[in-house]
């Protein structure tokens, strides 16, 4: 199954853009009459027959729609402070968005060493990888903010996973929080910079009322540990 | 906490090959007398004093020793064909290898493009992530073999990951799989190619008692699937 992502729909016409109307005239050869799926992003999925064949900006006809199609029983937001090394951050989005995270915030941290991010390329990363694993949903990829900014911005079960322990807390385990709310399907994971959360910043979203996590004995990348939350909350809810 | 790795260990004197010791000589400027922590890659932690600060050939005296240092509660060996693309496959090992897989074995299946695969590079990828998440044993990376040759050698609770149910049974998720065997600690999963397996593989599979699973509603590319199943088992024992 091939999906195509379209932003531009008015009524039951739907219009690809230039790239997405050469994938689908040039390389995959559609013609005129055949029947083409289209996604709007915002968890649409719209069955379609191609009309004008132009490898420019192919056109469709909407012949019946589904809402929601292809959504997991949960909605997942991932607060990730970028790596460094920027691709390993967009191998993070990519495969988040395959565990079906519903926003990637990207985070500045008190001890993030990527202070600046463009969010461009990750949410073509996003695209394609929310249609490659059968998504109409695009994850939502707003611009960076600081951490507590971000507190702010969460409902549901808020979770931060660091790297140490207070004096007067301890972190339990992702899989001991995401069991201890069976009901919360509204979940929401804190991953910090390669240099971890500052103290400062776990204390500022304890008060915003985050439960302090770790993800096991393994010391993770940072990459490694945003899409080890989302892996988590996908067999959650498996 | 940084990690040596050493092959070379006679009795308490351990030699690390040029590499390490230009990282350890060079790059993290240790000198004679410092505290320096080796790996032996099957499992064993040695506390160690450098003697001989040779940026060539660095030379360790063994302080003291722990066996199964780092070791998870299980024992997962991941069966997967290599992707086409071997970046994919090779980040699938250095994530494998965080999540604690003890064996990563690549197969030829039926319908893997990839019919050939030189071991060598995830080796030594397998290694940095073992040193990086702190393990003592590195996963082993034996040679490419058919899926076939494969089914007789594991043990324990033996998983196959594949996109179609049978006439006669249907997949379980991997989550109701891993439930159903609360005692097991020794885990196999095999993930098929970009192809999936072919109905005569995953035949042989339940011949041989392996449990058809499937890994949730998102199509998952291969590399996400394996390490899909490496996250899964290290959550489930978390």
């Amino acid at each position: 199954m091939e999906l195509f992502y379209s932003s531009d729909i008015i009524s039951d016409t739907v219009r690809l853009d230039r790239e997405e109307s050469g994938h689908c005239v040039k390389v995959l050869r559609h013609r005129v009459g055949d029947a083409v799926e289209v996604i709007d992003g915002e968890g649409g999925l719209m069955h379609c027959t191609l009309v004008d064949a132009d490898p420019r900006e192919a056109v469709l006809r909407v012949d019946s729609r589904e809402d929601d199609w292809g959504a997991l029983p949960y909605h997942l937001t991932l607060g990730v402070c970028p790596t460094k090394n920027l691709d390993r951050f967009e191998w993070a989005v990519e495969k988040a968005t395959e565990f079906g995270a519903d926003a990637i915030v990207p985070l500045i941290g008190d001890r993030s060493e990527r202070r600046v991010f463009k969010p461009e390329r990750a949410r073509r990363i996003a695209l394609s990888a929310a249609k490659q694993s059968l998504k109409a949903r695009i994850p939502t990829i707003p611009d960076a903010r600081p951490v507590r900014d971000f507190l702010a911005e969460t409902r549901g079960l808020q979770l931060i996973a660091c790297c140490f322990d207070g004096s007067d807390w301890q972190r339990v385990s992702m899989r001991a929080a995401l069991e201890s709310a069976p009901g919360a399907t509204e979940v929401a994971v804190l991953i910090g910079p390669e240099g971890d959360f500052s103290p400062e910043e776990v204390a500022a979203a304890r008060e915003a009322g985050f439960i302090p996590v770790h993800l096991g004995s393994s010391r993770l990348r940072t990459e490694t540990a945003a899409v080890a939350a989302a892996s988590f909350v996908y067999y959650h809810f498996l």
